[in-house]
């Protein structure tokens, strides 16, 4: 049976370059990078040059990258590191209705430490409008986060036009990049953030490596207390071999960018056109002709009168492998926020599905996908007491 | 030249066969644990399978055992979740003066959000006294973490003896076991504690994995927000080729350990008392005739008239890796607080060094060793002004 994995914004598999670039440092190459011998140097060196790699994808100066454990964790990190940085000048906060568990679940923490935090409501295809930003900044707000893009309905936020309000205004913009960074080009430069979450596994490269950038004289305060680690920013002996995975994986995407975007909007084009002649299917979030405005590899969809997670039981007995919404929330059998704030009701919400493409996928797995696909469809509403 | 590894305080090699565990993880079965399909299902339980290994080596049930990125983060996650829980009990917390990094920075820290914080005292072998705890208890104490073994000076402070007094007066006790898991016997339920802090790459398991122990039952606060994983107390996207390999490490040091223990002891032995015949240069921590206060695999001394960082780059061009206390903060060149806690002079700490050993070490090390360091020594103290 065919393979087809659509899931690649649930992870990705890991680029044979980056496990053979990680392999000394599961072998010989196991010092310790506070070691002061040569075993400890070279684990050292290794991890600045995946620091200049990761610095040279996002357009940022190596210094300004900060490596973690996950994109989880530079989510925590830049929330609530800012949060205490900044709180002597307010403590407002905002951040989108549609944001990753990581986000919103430190937003909620730092309402019960006492700040305050206004959740954005989003437009029909889940955008943020940079008017309803700046109408929602107060004189008590010091910290903006909104995600580069959206993993669930895949669109692309305006953050250039929202990072000029907040710098015009000199408050702190953070964007959740795991969805992006890899997949479009992410310039911190050009989108002018000031805090911007990476993870590794998001572009090829391995689970337990992501990276904060944070901006040349931000101060922020540590997460992770302990040793010098990372200038003193995140303790922790160094994950070595993930981290120069993470390196690797960024020298990659930045070579083959253009290539991927190309190649996965091909194939997402395609998906969407199939499926959308199946009846009552819905695209969520932008159409694909919006090109600047939806993910190069993400399609995703309502199916009336089906409940997602019975459609991705079904496609994986194809061998076809999908989402429905987020992963972190997958086994959580709710209704998606993004759905129902993007205004998608309730019982249309249980129907979603999210195929999202990589550079192992090809157009035969597309062919299989769209022969597949309306045949599940049609079994399940057979079985379906709504359809 | 002969390579002698001696510093697994610092870090360990990874066992051949934890790698051999982990490699599928890095390839084919790359699934995000969360997701519904069979990849995804079949790192779902190879986590579940790690949890059982880990929980097993420490002998409790597997739910206690939560998975984290480093013996840090545990330390962080044990100490601001317990003390974010227990606040309206009382904002008092008990640590030693010799704790980790990751301990007492994030004592600091909790010290800045308003609890008080009482650093205790230890002997001049590094001991904590039960009795010095027992009376620096308040009505306000909620908290008390005291390692379980110094990795700076091996001393194996009386958890036992510790954790009873704690029961006692219902306070959470925490320990950092990092410097002890996988090297000694560590059993939750005999030592009686609430929580306890590993690292796998300390029992040749990879870097990026370890673990908290959270008793059943005991209500801990995330430090990392983000989607449902461990249970909902740690988010992030597991990273699960690391803690495969650490609950295949776990599982090798369980069957291991007698073995383990027997050949450091023995070498352990031999490297003191050849060291100790130099002049001027003495033992910190327990002696080795004291076994059950000293651990195994450690050595730790203070040589008169030399640094540490000196006999360090001097003995790694000899081939032989050691360090110069904690890894953590071995290029912040201050006296070590663990060796001013027990009573050396601040000039004599300058000359710390501690050799620990691993189970790629054998006899013929040490006798190359033993006979390369009184050479180190005097070519040092030849070129040392104080000598």
């Amino acid at each position: 049976m065919r393979k087809c994995y659509f899931d690649h914004v649930g992870t990705n598999p890991l680029h044979p370059d980056v496990l053979n670039a990680m392999m000394p440092y599961f072998k010989e190459e196991f010092g310790n990078p506070l070691s002061v011998y040569d075993l400890g140097i070279r684990a050292r060196d290794a991890i600045e040059m995946a620091r200049e790699q990761v610095a040279s994808l996002i357009n940022a100066k190596p210094s300004t990258v900060v490596f973690t454990s996950s994109g989880a964790e530079a989510n925590n990190f830049a929330l609530r590191g800012i949060a205490l940085a900044k709180q002597s000048h307010g403590k407002h906060i905002l951040v989108s209705k549609i944001e990753h568990h990581s986000i919103l679940n430190s937003a909620r923490f730092l309402e019960k430490s006492g700040f305050a935090v206004t959740y954005l409501p989003v437009d029909k295809y889940g955008s943020v409008d940079p008017e309803v930003v700046k109408e929602s900044i107060t004189k008590e707000t010091i910290l903006i986060s909104i995600a580069h893009a959206s993993s669930e309905i895949g669109t692309i936020e305006s953050i250039k036009e929202i990072a000029a309000i907040t710098k015009e205004r000199n408050i702190i913009f953070h964007t959740d990049a795991v969805a992006t960074t890899g997949n479009i080009p992410v310039d911190v430069r050009e989108l002018g953030v000031d805090l911007l979450s990476m993870a590794a596994h998001q572009f090829y490269g391995p689970k337990g490596a992501g990276a904060l950038y944070v901006r040349e004289g931000l101060r922020i305060v540590p997460l992770l207390y302990g040793g010098i680690q990372e200038g003193g920013r995140r303790a922790g002996t160094e994950n070595v071999p993930a981290i120069v995975g993470m390196g690797k994986a960024a020298e990659i995407a930045k070579n083959e960018i253009n290539k991927r975007i190309e190649h996965c909007k091909r194939l997402r084009d395609r998906i969407i056109e199939g499926a959308l002649k199946i009846p009552n299917i819905y695209l969520t979030g932008h159409p694909a002709d919006n090109s600047d405005k939806r993910l190069p590899h993400h399609t995703s969809f309502v199916v009336e009168f089906i409940e997602g997670e019975a459609m991705l039981l079904m496609l994986s007995m194809k061998g076809i492998y999908a989402a429905s919404g987020s992963a972190c929330s997958s086994k959580a059998l709710k209704s998606s926020p993004v759905l129902l704030s993007i205004g998608i009701p309730s019982a249309l919400a249980q129907g979603s599905i999210v195929f999202s493409l990589g550079i192992d996928n090809s157009d035969e797995d597309v062919d299989y996908f769209l022969a597949e696909f309306p045949h599940v469809i049609s079994r399940l509403r057979e079985m379906s007491p709504f359809a």
